[in-house]
Order: C-alpha cells, then structure tokens, then sequence
C-alpha cells in the first residue's frame, strides 16, 4: 500500500520507510549506482540503488527503463551536500530502494520523452494520438489539476458562501438554433425527430429560477457546430450561473467576489476590487473592441468633429458619410516605428488592411511640435484643427498618431488591432499584470446586413434597460461582460421575466408570433405563472483556466480536446457507423465522396 | 436586498426587520386580517397584514393570489400561543408586513396547486408539462436539494479525504456499441461520420490512469438509446471513479468510507462497517439473483442432490437434464399463504409463472413434522429424502416449502421474485432498514443464446481472477457490485492492464483481431507505454438519489426528465428540425410516417 505521494517528501521524512508508486521518469546507472527519478502526479523523487547498500533492488533497477511502472519501498535519506538540488521540492533527499517491483513495462519506443528533464518539442498532432502520454508530462499533468483547483474554488464558493446549488439539466434538448448550429441527434423511439445537444443551458436555468430554485450553478458542458476558426471546441465547459432576485450591482459584487476567490484560491492573488466598469459606448471609444485589453495606454481619440470640415477629403468625406476619424497617439511612437511599417507592404499596413481598413494615415510630432507628414494632410488642415489634434491626443513631440478613417466598425477593428501589436511590439504590455473589468450597457440588438434584420447581441431573453424601453431597437440592455487581460471570460444580464416584453423582443428580432410561440411557447407561458426577476452569468471555464495557466491554447486545458477538424486524434472519432446502426435510427448519410 | 430566506426564520429573530422575497403559497382573510404563507426554497414563514397596525401593505396583501412574487419587508414576531403551530420550522414566529411589493403576478389559471398544505395527485404528465410549477413543490424542491447535497458530499470526501481528481471526459466521442445502443450525431465537419454520445467514460477514465491521473472522478453524464423499460432514462448520470495502485480490498474499502460519508452528511445515519460481502455464487444460490435484499430472510435452499434419485418425476428428471431444484421455505407460511393463491390462478403462482416457472409445487409441514402435499411428491420421496429436506431448510411446524424445479435461471428467478413478493406481504421487510453488501466474484462472461456467444457480464475492461487465467470462458472476474436494500447502485471492478489478457478477453467474446484492433486499438496500444494496474466503479446517481428521498421513480429527482416514450413534455423534445439543418450535416430521415 503507498505511503506517500513522490512530490510530497521532504526532509522531514528521513529515516522513515516509504512505499511509492509511480512511473521512472529516467534512470541512470552511474558508476555501479543507480539513480531512478520516479514521478507521479504530484512531482518527482529520486531513488537509489546501490550494489552493495540495496543488492535486492538492484537486479531490477538496471533492467528498468524510462515510463516503466514500479513500486518502491525503501528508506528516506537525506541527500550529500554535493547532490543537493534545489529545483525541486524532494531535492533535498533521496529514497535507498529496498525492494523495486516492476508493475508494467514498456514495449514499444515512446513516440516521445515524457520527462521534463528531458523536454522536447513534440508536434500537437502526436501528442494528440498519444495523449495518455502528453497528460503525464508535468506542464499538461499541472494544467488539468489547475482545472481540478479552479472549479473547485468556484464550487466552495457558491456552495458554502452563497447559498448556489448545483443543478443538471438535460443534453438532450429541442433545437431552436439561434447564432450558431446545433449539434443534432436523431430519435429512434420518435423517429423522424432530433433532439439537439445545448449550445448553453439558458432556458433551464431560467425555468429553474421560475420553479423557486433561487439560485443555481453548474458547470455545463455546451456545444456549437462552428467552422472551428481560431482556438474553438466543439464541446466546451462553462460555469453557468442564475440568480433570483438580485439587482445588477448585486450581481456584479457577488461576481467579484468569485472571481477574486478563484485567485486567491489558486494563485494567492489578491485582486484589487471594485472591478472598473466601463459603458460598452465607452470601450467602443476607447479601445475600439468592447474587450479591452486595459493593461497599458495607447487610448483611441474621436476627431471626427475636428476633421470634418477639413480641406483632406479622405477625412472630411469620410464623417460625412457617416464614418469616423479615429487616432491612436502613440507616445516614443517616432522612435519605435518607421515609415516602412506603417506604409503599403509594411506589417503595420498589413495588420489594419486585414482589418478592412484601406490604409493608415499618420502624423508625426516633432520637436517644436512640427507636425511631419503628407502634404495633403499638413496642408488641408488649418492650424486650429491642427492645435485641436494635438490637445485631444495629449501628444508630444515624440508623439506618433496613426489615423483610422472609414465606417465606424472598421475603423474601430482596425485600430484596435494596431493597439494591441503596437502594445506588444513597444513592449507596453506587462505579462505579470491582471486586469480584470466589467463592460456594461450592451446594445439590445446589432444588425445583420446578411439576413436584413436586427439580431439580438447577447441572447433574445436579455433584459432591456427599463430607461429604453420606447426605443427598443436602440435599447442598452442589462447585460455585463467580464473581461480578463483584453479576453472575454464571462458574460450575463438580466433577463426578461415577462411575457409582454419578451414577446417585443422576440417581434424586433424578426419572430412571428407563430415561430415564437413554437419555438419558445413553454418559456412565455412560464412567464404566466409567477416568475421572479433573475439574471445571470456564464464564464468559459477553458479560456479561464487558459488564461491562468498561461497557456496559447485550450486544447492544453482540457483533456481529450478534438483538433480544428473537429476530431479526436486519439479514439478516431467522429467515424463511420454499421448501416445497421442508421437504419435502427431511421436516418442515411447523403454525402457522396467525391472520387 | 434580502436579508433572510423564509425557512431560516426562528424565535431569535423575533423583532427584528426583515426583508423576504417567495411565493405566495396560500393567502387567507381571517375577519380583516390577511395571512400570507410566504415560499422559498427554505420553507414558508406566515406573514401578517393587518389594516390597524400595517395599512400600508394592507391594499397589496387584499389584492394578491397563489403563487404571486412578492418581496416582503416586515418586523418578525412571536405568534401568539393558540396559533403556534409546531409542523413547521418556523412555526413560533410571524412577520408583521409592513410592506408588501408584488414583482410578478398570475395571469393564468394554475394547472394544479402548488402549495404543498392543499396537495393534490396531480397526473405525472401534466406535472412534466409544468415541470417548473411542479420543482416549486416542497417535495420535489427537497429532492433536487438532496440531490445536491449527496453530490456535495461525494465531491467532499473524494477531494478531500482522497485525493482523487476531477476530470472531464468528452461527450462527443466514438461509436463502439458493446451491449447497449449509441446516440449518434453526425459530422457537418467530417460528412459521413458520426459522433456517439457516451454510455459510459470507461476508456477514457483508464486512459487518464495510463496518464498518471492516479485518483479520478467525475459525475458524469451519460447515454443509452434503450428501450425504456421500467424506470429508465436515455440520459443519466453516474459518479464514476477510477484509481492507480489499489488492491481490490483497498477499493471496496475507500468505498465504504464514501457511502457512509454520504449517509452520514445527508442522513445523519451511521452505517455498520465493514459492508457484508457475498460471492455471486452465494447470491445466486441463497437468493436467487446478484442483488438480494437482504433486510429480511426466506433464503433459497438447494435440494437438487436430495431429490435426484426421487421417484417423483418432476424433480429427478429436472436434475438429470443438468436443472435445479430449490426450496423458498417460509416460517409461519401456512398460516400466512393458502393454497389457492400457489395454486394455477393464484397471485403467487402468477408471479412464478411470469418469471417463467410452470408453476409451483410445495409442502407444508404440519404439526408433529407431517408432510401436507400432493400424493404424487409424499408417495414418492423416501422418509431419508423427506428428512434431508427438513434438516437442510430447518423447517418446522407451521413451515410452507415452496419448490421451484426446472432449468437454473427459471428456478432462480421465479423463486426470487416469489421470495420479493411473499417478504412484502408477510410484513418482513423493515422499510427502514438500510442494507448495503458487495456482491463480488461475478463471472467474466454470460453466454448470450441470441448471437451464440460469450459476451462480458460487466464489460470486457474487466480483470479476470489471476487463479483462473486458464479458463477464461469460465473464469471470474475481480468485478463488485454494491446492493442497496435489493437494488444496485454501483458496480465496478479491477481493470485489464495487460495487452497479451486484454486479446485474450476480446478473442473470448468473439472480436477478430481486426476487429478488436478497430473498435480498440488505441487502447491496445496504450497498454505497450507503462499501464498502471488500476480499477474503478461508477454508481448510479440517479437511482442512489431516490433510495435516499424514499421516492419509487428516478424521474422525481431529476430536474428536467424524459418520459418513457424518450420525450420531453417542457420543451417539446425531440423535434423535428428544418431540412436546411439536415442537408448542412449531409444526412436525412427515412422515415416514412404511415398513412
């Protein structure tokens, strides 16, 4: 039976006998002794087998070879000065091995090292198939048990502080695809009807708050059938979370309150509270993004206003279409950044351009305050528009000020994304710093050029703010977003909890009454029969545990992801099924290969 | 803001202001005063307007119904003596209303009555339709609650007292149908493929051991397209565990520790240890099944060997063509049982012929050990076979023997059913009684008649006993199931961790290499890079959560469930989904309704 855990020994174990468990992370036979590092879940200790001192153990220690599985019973001794080492938490002692049993060996040559000693670039694609050994690797093995510690500080928290109870609602539900696809399943027993797997548990977790529950948490597995751009998962994980009864800044302070939790649980972090909040017409102002990344400067400044008469039509035609004339002051900007870059082929160039923009205009301050740039800008603007600039954008000689002209979106898209590679590339961004901030007063609705109608921003049962509720198209709703170092992390509102808005608001997204009514008929209804005010939250517990982790990726924050083909490298899944399978479903395949 | 939740009022608050929010429950005009029992998920506490002392919530409290929301804020006060009212909690106490605030009304007229003082039967579909009304009830509100504290507890004891992890394991995973059938989901990303919903996490929870995991568990959702049958849902949930580096003793072990945790943190109840252990031999014979009752006796006895050489035909033919012949004695019996009802046409005889007995022979022992039976059985067993049956099942005066005769399972089961049935009419069945045993040593393999093979008892994952390595057909399997009064809620078992026995046991239930190479090759391969010996079990939530509310059906402790017919009456799922989503996933119905 084990004693103790690897990781877990210290001096204070010495002279105790120990039975330890684990894998032979390497081993190496120097001069007639043998030295093994054996590793398990919570780190490594080094075991000793010497010819003369442990003759037992030592037969089987030379034969042993690395990710071989062994038992070790032997005693705790405090290592030689000279062998010493403080990289890890056993280096102080090492284990005599009285007895080695090996367990299981390996037969095969591993697709690659697992010791971190050993560490060794490995393609994503072989760690996939060879997961089993990936997760053994310290870093991966450390990220899933920071998983383990990040829920479980959400779960302690709404538990024992806030009185939350967990809940499970159904994945197998009705489709009622609104934004993204639904993953479907076919009914055998009903045949010719789909259930469909939830893409967020949000109507449950309103009815459960129609049914008294109060206050409900769970950590939800969710799915969306996106094309799986960037860093998506078919399947993904949030802490969903619904609350009766609760104001907005109720919500906002319990919200707080968890996530300073979760850091000081897991990281010792103590995070400065309240939280900023910023308006999402603010951040749209700003930063351009309603993510901001708030850990260094580099604010956008309007000057429509001041450009819009001016002589340099590219500005002047631009806010009189109905478009925006943005600069992003940059201060040493001069220093930092050439003409090259900022110019067609540069990489400045490319970034806005890819952001839709057409180009970049741009102004130099120099000394004196001379302002360095094409005659068709120095020229067409009068010197007050000129001083106005200036005064705005706070800038000083030094001072460059890159201009974003064009619709108000692209605009924004583009300089924002200067921003954050200019934040990098100045090395303004400090990795160390968290900040953490709500963005509050969302639109209702956006517009969707594609289908010609407005679409509701966060979901169709967000809250308008009551202040709006004339002019719903153009309402704020309730609604809040969490954001972490300029990445969304979590975001809620309050929702509606009766029938008559609602039903406006399922009419200004373009539902008939009919389509309403089929789709969301038992959700009005609920709203029948005494429903309390709520509202809610929902936090992507990958992107947060990713963020904590200081991982680039979720794949390396969950266990047994799927690649951006949407397949799981390990089990070979999706695959194809017996016909006999389909046809108990009463379903075919009509994809034709082509040949 | 709230400051209390209705239930946690007592007598020490008494004059202090408190601010509630619920439902009405019920709303009486006593003479001009207004009793109002206000609702949470906590309880009720009366609240009392009355038009002398609290006009100004007077008004509001005449005008609101049943299952109004109202927030309340009030001065708490001790009840006069006559109407205390010691059935509920928080019966000493009411709560003056000095003002009442109604936040959402009834539009409708209820579908039945909520409030749990003028409980009706409501139809269970009607309750599924109006799932939110119904969880608003006390009892079914108690049970979620249960619910969440029993997964509560498990969390607990496993993080805290055992190390183990939490980890995710996919939903979106591979179809390999081993007994129970697949939900599948088809690929839009992969055309032709599919996903399979899991039945269990078996291949992933031994993957992450071969990981180095060492402690896992999950609560678990997962997926069986069965024919529902008796209490059976297409989706339910299991706390699954897995673990590294334990003996079978050690697993059952920690488990006890777990179960009694749970009973103790949920019911205040101190379960004996160890739990007894029985083999599924010694189930089998003394109780007919592997998962005996045990709160009471009426164990089987076997008497094959007694009457193989009788002259009654029924038995020694029985014996010779490889049948049993076996004994349900029943002290008191004849008193208790008559003739007619184990006769053709009698409730017990019905029961034994259901379970598929032809019918049910018997002897009562009358006073001075006569033998009252058919001529055909006194006249033909000899006075030292007469004897042997009274010595081996102890009978005394007053005894009634009832003999099941025929093939092992037929015996077996009819006499286990008529064992289940005769100890619930007797009265020996103690309701309060909580029994918990470990059937263990089940067999590897159960042959199944249909496809003329041997297939897994449990699964094919599963360790055959090391003594009986050379006779895999028949060997048994280091597999245990826990019994809860009569019914299973766990199962599990050591693991296979060795290539060379996994092929072995593949081979066995008629896998090619091929095949077994397909379906599970992974796995295979897995066992080559250093396999910890490892084991685990999985319970059924759903099933454990109902013993422990005292509810007959796992739908009342399950939030949103499906009915028999795989539907869910809330939402209306499954559904039929728009064509333009099937052609997207390259797949179609063929089914064609009949007209």
């Amino acid at each position: 039976m084990r004693t103790h855990y690897c990781g877990e020994l210290r001096g204070i174990h010495t002279k105790e006998t120990v039975t330890l468990f684990g894998w032979v992370d390497r081993q190496r036979d120097h001069g007639g002794v043998i030295f093994i590092d054996l590793r398990d879940r919570t780190g490594t200790i080094q075991i000793v087998s010497d010819p003369q001192r442990t003759p037992d153990s030592y037969t089987v220690a030379e034969s042993i070879r690395n990710e071989y599985v062994i038992k070790v019973t032997g005693k705790v001794s405090q290592r030689p000065d000279e062998s010493l080492n403080p990289k890890i938490t056993t280096g102080e002692i090492e284990v005599y091995a009285e007895q080695i049993e090996l367990l299981n060996a390996v037969h095969k040559q591993l697709p690659f090292v697992v010791s971190s000693a050993d560490a060794e670039l490995v393609r994503e694609d072989v760690r996939l198939k060879y997961r089993y050994l990936d997760l053994r690797r310290e870093s991966m093995s450390q990220n899933l048990q920071l998983r383990h510690q990040v829920v479980k500080a959400m779960r302690r928290f709404l538990e024992d502080e806030e009185n939350f109870i967990e809940v499970e609602t159904p994945i197998l539900t009705r489709s009622t695809p609104e934004g993204a696809r639904d993953y479907l399943v076919p009914s055998r027993v009903n045949p010719g009807e789909w259930y469909a797997l939830p893409q967020s548990p949000q109507l449950f977790k309103q009815l459960l708050m129609v049914s008294g529950m109060d206050r409900y948490y769970q950590i939800a597995r969710c799915f969306r059938d996106e094309d799986l751009r960037a860093d998506r998962q078919p399947e993904f994980t949030q802490l969903d979370m619904e609350m009766s009864f609760m104001s907005l800044d109720e919500i906002l302070n319990l919200n707080e309150s968890l996530v300073c939790h979760i850091f000081k649980t897991v990281k010792n972090i103590d995070l400065p509270r309240p939280f900023p909040r910023l308006t999402y017409a603010d951040s749209m102002m700003k930063y351009g993004c309603d993510r901001p990344d708030t850990r260094f400067g580099l604010e956008l400044v309007d000057v429509s206003d001041v450009v819009k008469d001016s002589g340099f039509k590219v500005f002047s035609e631009t806010v009189k279409n109905g478009g925006k004339v943005k600069i992003l002051p940059i201060t040493n900007g001069n220093d930092a950044i050439s003409n090259v870059r900022i110019k067609p082929g540069g990489d400045l160039f490319n970034e806005a351009t890819a952001a839709g923009a057409k180009g970049i205009a741009y102004i130099r301050v120099r000394e004196n305050y001379e302002l360095d740039t094409i005659g068709a800008i120095k020229d067409n603007l009068t010197s007050e528009q000129k001083q106005e600039i200036l005064n705005r954008t706070g800038a000083k000689p030094g001072h460059l000020l890159l201009f974003g002209a064009g619709d108000q979106d692209t605009v924004n898209k583009s300089l924002c994304r200067l921003r954050l590679v200019i934040g990098e590339l100045m090395g303004l961004i400090d990795s160390e710093k968290i900040n953490l901030l709500w963005i509050t007063d969302f639109p209702m609705f956006e517009w969707n050029p594609e289908e010609k109608r407005l679409e509701a921003l966060h979901h169709p049962f967000t809250a308008p703010n009551p202040e709006d509720i004339n002019d719903l198209a153009n309402a704020r709703a309730l609604a809040y977003d969490m954001v972490f170092n300029g990445l969304e992390i979590g975001g809620g509102s309050l929702r509606i909890y009766q029938r008559e808005i609602q039903e406006k608001v399922f009419a200004t997204i373009g539902l008939t009454p009919e389509e309403a009514d089929s789709k969301f008929g038992f959700l009005l209804e609920a709203f029948e029969y005494g429903t309390p005010p709520h509202g809610g939250i929902a936090y992507g517990l990958d992107r947060l545990v990713m963020l904590l982790a200081k991982e680039e990726s979720i794949r390396d924050v969950i266990a047994f992801p799927k690649t951006q083909q949407a397949r799981c490298l390990l089990t070979d899944a999706p695959s194809s099924v017996d016909t006999k399978q389909l046809k108990e479903l009463n379903v075919a395949s009509t994809y034709k290969p082509k040949s």
